[in-house]
């Protein structure tokens, strides 16, 4: 509940149609992407400004009420559903792009600027921002900052961290700090920017984001490989880039995904093969020629069948088709749990026989696709949560994937983050040493807690 | 003064020759290469293992005992000096490659191998790793990874911080922490590793490295651009980008510093021109070959005389006499201040007009040099400390330059870090709030304030 006075002030501060405590106006706010999570808050407010982001944390600060920032919902681990109730603060409504700089090739946006809505306005000016998260045609640039959004072009062009150059962020007692700038080095004193990159909305509220952006790349090449074994197929991408080749996207979905696509997108995959990589190599013609002759070498000696897109619709048509993937799995079962699972690359294949050992020692449905080149992959789990023993073995199915994927040097998220979804596996991965470490910067930044509590980390306990 | 107890347990647990106590092995430990800044430490130790330095921090920790890390001692702001004495950890004998992993493109080193030892490791397989900075000859790894190093190479290939993928890190209580790996993702919680980058050994000792490796560039081309006014030069590094071409290096030099290096190391300079822009494009050859072209046309345009290198030895030299700028300048006064201006690109030629305004305003010799590709100018003042009214003027005019630069957006300190030198800048670039946090972020790993006091920022005053 929130007190009387403080909704006032909140309508005070940040206008009456920016704030919203009816029941029916707080329903939607209670979900993200994340299956099995809700959680209703008690007032959400939509600031259209710093200032009014500022307002709102200092209301909700003082009267110690949790604070949960929300773009576009698209989480997976949970980051922006309000577990503890309290204040939604909804970022949607400050969508402008302030400034594409050619000069300097950067771009400068608030925090609810869709990602796909930044992309196509850079490419107007023959500009190109590359992290492209699965959820582009709705995430928020403030959302991709927050997790750290990885996307089909990671492998090549990297994620959204590299992109970052200066944010603006509103810290939970009220100070306005901006970091970065437009300079392409900058070292002056710890890097702020970088602690907040990826801190899933719990160290501050990001209201202004500036991304470099680069020349696109002039050329592309699409090829679609299909294996008989989802082991050879991830052993084919530890050799293309043994082999040197960087494509700019390798992606890949087992029989499972490929079927559940089919059914839902009917392009024509073949739903006998037991997987397929989806490979672009892009950049300057030469260059993508020939490394479009050294990637059909490899994939003609490993693969049962070797496809060349036609022309850049087929291409899209097959890269869209990739990111239905987990729409399409999320078709057949009344639960999808979906996981992010990442190895170094030379243990891709590896990484595939062990989650078919586990899949019949669970004897559980599971599709899995992911981000080949970048060792990233989802395995998910198809389930019905009403099925107390099936949801028991998915756990641990998942348990005993982690413990394997840490073994080799891996982590428990490639790109979607902790949140609440994976907090019990964060300290196994980083020790308790960085687990205190975290809390101890959670602590530094938001001394009563009170910003997206129960995600990540917990505060306070020094 | 360190007590016997603490020096005999220092010999226990890292033997008697990794221990020096006596002031002529203390007396080289108390320089970096800032100009005019000198304190003798205590005691200085020589790890040889994680371990060591674990044992070497808790005794220090125990005994209140100001510790200084240090590994070549080619820093710029004073981060290796231990200004408040007690101990230095000297980590060159930590000098090993662990591994070079072909695999996933990574090299694993311990912390104090030096930079080129690692760049000829990794070439020698093929490989390539990119930061370069002006000390890659006796720096190492563990300094730059500290300072966030550049080199001539970032305008296309980044900075240290973006091959830095895990560090193993002794904190100030002894906690040994990991973090990061060789997953190219990994978004599992705050990401400590990027708070470590550019900490400048203030929140925990680095003990290894795990850095990404890159395919070489297979071809290059080389260029040498005389300009006749300063300004003119500045105009076309913007313009050479703003035609999407990224040079691999870009680096300038203005008449004065033509003039100390053609001293030094008589290469045929011509010592009449106002600038040089030295400009070489890497990668694919059909690529080379088109930004050459298109490089080409844009430096006769507008430069005095524009020559190509002939050959390899010939880029190679031009590229050794540009590195010798610091060393050419520091040989004609007693006393070289050099600063680390860094603007947006697009500010390059307004930032060269505005310190030839204050070199006349506080009638200074001033050499100038720098990354101008990244915005990132070494304008160094050629004086003597011994006069008290010159070294006021050297004073006054970066306190005018600094004040610009930030009005610009740019900041204090490119690449050589805050330390003790810029400690005065930083709370004019990040305001009181951002020095606020960087003390609680400080205090969070330190709280003692014991490790490399002085530097950045002061601990405590919460």
């Amino acid at each position: 509940m929130i007190s009387k006075k403080a909704l006032q002030l909140l309508i005070d501060k940040l206008g009456a149609q920016n704030v919203a405590s009816e029941k029916e106006d707080l329903l939607v706010l209670g979900y993200d992407s994340t299956p099995g999570l809700h959680h209703l808050p008690d007032v959400v407010v939509y600031p259209t400004t710093t200032e009014g982001v500022q307002a709102a944390m200092e209301i909700a600060y003082e009267e110690n009420m949790p604070i949960t920032p929300r773009g576009s919902g698209t989480g997976l681990s949970g980051g922006s559903v309000p577990v503890q109730g309290g204040m939604v603060i909804c970022l949607n409504r400050m969508n402008k792009i302030l400034e594409i700089d050619e000069e300097n090739l950067t771009a400068t946006v608030e925090a609810g600027v869709v990602t796909l809505d930044l992309f196509n306005a850079v490419a107007e000016k023959g500009l190109f921002y590359p992290p492209d998260p699965g959820s582009q045609k709705i995430s928020t640039l403030a959302g991709n900052v927050m997790e750290d959004a990885g996307g089909l072009r990671g492998l090549k062009y990297g994620v959204t961290r590299d992109y970052v150059m200066a944010l603006k962020v509103v810290l939970p007692d009220g100070t306005i700090l901006e970091t970065g700038g437009k300079s392409v080095k900058d070292v002056a004193g710890y890097s702020l920017k970088d602690v907040m990159i990826g801190s899933e909305g719990t160290l501050g509220i990001i209201t202004e984001i500036t991304v470099s952006l680069i020349p696109p790349p002039q050329d592309k090449r699409t090829f679609l490989a299909y294996f008989d074994d989802v082991r050879v197929a991830g052993a084919t991408v530890s050799e293309i880039i043994a082999a040197k080749i960087i494509p700019s996207t390798m992606e890949i979905m087992d029989k499972a995904t490929i079927n559940c696509v089919e059914d839902y997108v009917k392009i024509g995959l073949p739903r006998e093969m037991a997987a397929l990589l989806l490979i672009e190599v892009d950049g300057h013609p030469a260059v993508v020629a020939e490394e479009a002759e050294a990637l059909e070498r490899i994939l003609q000696a490993k693969a049962a069948e070797v496809q060349s897109a036609r022309d850049t619709e087929h291409a899209a048509e097959l890269a869209a088709a990739r990111r239905t993937a987990l729409s399409a799995l999320a078709r057949v079962s009344p639960t999808t749990l979906l996981e992010d699972a990442t190895v170094p690359r030379s243990r891709l294949a590896e990484t595939f026989a062990e989650i078919e050992r586990l899949t019949e020692k669970y004897q559980l449905k599971v599709g899995t696709f992911g981000h080949a080149g970048d060792g990233n992959l989802h395995p998910t789990v198809l389930c019905d949560e009403r099925d107390a023993d099936e949801m028991k073995r998915a756990h641990a199915f998942y348990d005993e994937l982690y413990e394997q994927v840490l073994a080799w040097g891996g982590t428990v998220s490639g790109e979607h983050g902790i949140g609440v979804a994976k907090k019990d596996f964060l300290a196994l991965q980083i020790g308790p040493g960085g687990v205190d470490v975290m809390r101890r910067i959670k602590n530094a930044f938001d001394p009563k807690g009170l910003l997206n509590p129960g995600k990540i980390i917990d505060g306070k306990q020094q």
